[in-house]
């Protein structure tokens, strides 16, 4: 299936923290809006990825979108039946990936002429759904069948169900909380913003036209996300000690070969990566609370109308699963309907991208349950 | 029980870097050594611990030590049977608390008259042990009733059990492995280490007579070690998230209330804390295998000759349970003895430390046993 990259502009969106901005971000598409325009799905993206979540854009891509065992013709989103829209989020951290189109601090200001670095204003995964709505207004959707996304999506999923519960029949948030979870952002976001923060070379965010940008900062921002995203099986038997190298033994600044090998594939995958962003897209994580904006989580989730559909990983330290079992447990409480397929992966976080096959069949019979 | 911190000194103590440095460390004592001798029991501690394992040095300290539910008169480690002998490690994180003496980056090189720095040889988990050997020796101990200790000084018991194996009964490794697990080196120690790195004040660890000290490298080590040795569902209780806080979400730089209660005790725990130190201690941990030096883990393993117990926590993502029940299987097909006993506690890593409740009867028994 080959997809193509798209681009949707607003001239102003009004974002949470009151300030309004004109934005862009890309998206694609897969299969075929019907005449009813009533067989859309919209998807939204995990932290580091981006809107391609299946299918290849050229034959010749070493590997299809990050779903794509779950999305295509015949498949559990079955693209020969369903619509399905994925988008790029604001301050998409691969800022500088050919294949991204974002608004976020590498951005230009249409006002200076000069990015905007940390004079962008703070986004929320709301703000994300915001972009989203003027999106399918655009395409004259009125009622999507399913609002879906793993992590970050799937939390810009329950801000919809949350928000405009008369416009999706379902929603299916994986890998996902209702609520960031302080230990997450304890553990893999506000380190990786202070330690960004605290790069010499970052410059209060002002390094885009510098000779010495903050990668060090970058680097060690993604290997918390990464580090995080996994399990300690996973890393084990991924980067394997060797018990016979003497070197780290006597020199500190000397890596282990399991540390240099870490470092070797985080240095490959911030290629195209911003600091300024991945820090925005932290906050954006940190402050995440499907009930900011409401009284309380019991007002936010008492308008959920659509059937809602939670999948954690057992072994995801992330987001774990008992929290996806609370929130669960209270929408059924308070008259909605709320269900909790929990997977077991050793891959940790990463199963919710990586294993998709893991639900497929569930995915797909929620879809087409009444 | 009223505690009395001691003194030990070594004129050269040969590092498995193979430098030699002058050392000297605290080490305190419960309980009385029988005439035969044949009645110590040595302790070691953990990461940011000190050698003050129960009891307390005044009547008016707020707490005692850190596992004084487990050592005591009438305790499970019994002071009126056993002699216990606790011991600070080398380049103890807590180098400027007036109750810690210890030898590291943070002492005054006698060849210079100036604190070693970045020039203090790298140290090992199997070098404390051979500086406990040094004390032992003094004493006139022979034979140890048992060795043991949580996670870093449960470490070092596993080094006298592979490397003195006829000098000790029994070892006992709680919440602890025979190799530090990849993960826990990506996400707790390696971070921490290039965060201190990357403090503009930490002028390659020359900062002693500085105005300015890298502070913020120090805390943000201290919080990557925090966070990871307690659970999510520990985080989520005691630092409940405030929906209705509108700040955050309007600016980069304000922390939400969970962030800054977290920040505010990384502030208290690390008033006495030296990052040279903390640096160190990242790297022995990362380093820690006790197959280094011999031929393989199984060459290591099969030396050892005193009953093994291992204490894990299942829900401890720092020393998954595992690897000891992997340890332990293969301690026992080389013709060993070792158990491993679980408990399952969300305080996670922390809970080998503040539930010693969960496993002291455990202790108890099998220190008896024959």
């Amino acid at each position: 299936m080959l997809v193509q990259k798209q681009s949707f502009r607003a001239d102003a969106l009004t974002l949470a923290c009151g300030q309004s901005i004109p934005i862009e971000v890309g998206y694609e598409t897969y299969g075929t809006l019907n005449e009813q325009k009533d067989n859309a799905i919209l998807v939204s993206h995990y932290f580091s990825a981006t809107s391609h979540c299946a299918g290849k854009y050229r034959e010749t891509d070493a590997a299809p979108g990050y779903w794509d065992a779950l999305i295509g013709p015949g498949k559990a989103v079955d693209t020969n039946r369903y619509f399905v829209i994925s988008t790029d989020n604001l301050c998409n951290v691969q800022a500088f990936s050919p294949d991204v189109i974002t608004t976020g601090p590498a951005s230009i200001n249409p006002k200076t002429g000069k990015r905007y670095g940390l004079s962008f204003p703070v986004v929320s995964t709301k703000d994300n759904m915001e972009v989203q709505k003027k999106l399918i207004d655009s395409l004259g959707i009125k009622k999507l069948r399913a609002v879906m996304g793993p992590s970050t999506g799937g939390m810009i999923a329950l801000h919809w169900a949350v928000n405009y519960p008369d416009m999706l029949q379902k929603c299916i948030g994986v890998i996902t909380n209702a609520q960031h979870p302080a230990f997450t952002s304890f553990i893999a976001l506000q380190h990786a913003m202070r330690a960004g923060y605290m790069d010499p070379h970052f410059n209060n965010g002002d390094y885009y036209e510098s000779e010495n940008e903050p990668v060090e900062g970058l680097r060690l921002a993604a290997q918390m996300m990464m580090v995080g995203a996994f399990s300690p099986l996973f890393f084990e038997r991924t980067y394997p000690r060797d018990s016979l190298e003497t070197e780290p033994y006597c020199s500190l600044d000397v890596m282990s070969s399991p540390e240099k090998a870490m470092y070797d594939v985080i240095v490959e995958r911030t290629k195209t990566a911003d600091l300024n962003s991945w820090i925005y897209s932290c906050k954006m994580l940190i402050n995440h609370d499907i009930a900011h904006g409401f009284e309380s989580m019991d007002d936010a989730l008492s308008r959920m109308k659509a059937p809602l559909l939670m999948i954690p990983n057992k072994q995801d330290i992330l987001h774990p699963w008992q929290f996806n079992a609370a929130t669960a447990q209270r929408v059924n409480e308070l008259g909605g309907k709320a269900e909790v397929y929990a997977i077991d992966s050793d891959l940790g976080h990463m199963a919710g991208i990586l294993q998709a096959d893991l639900f497929a069949n569930k995915v797909k019979g929620f879809l087409e349950s009444n």
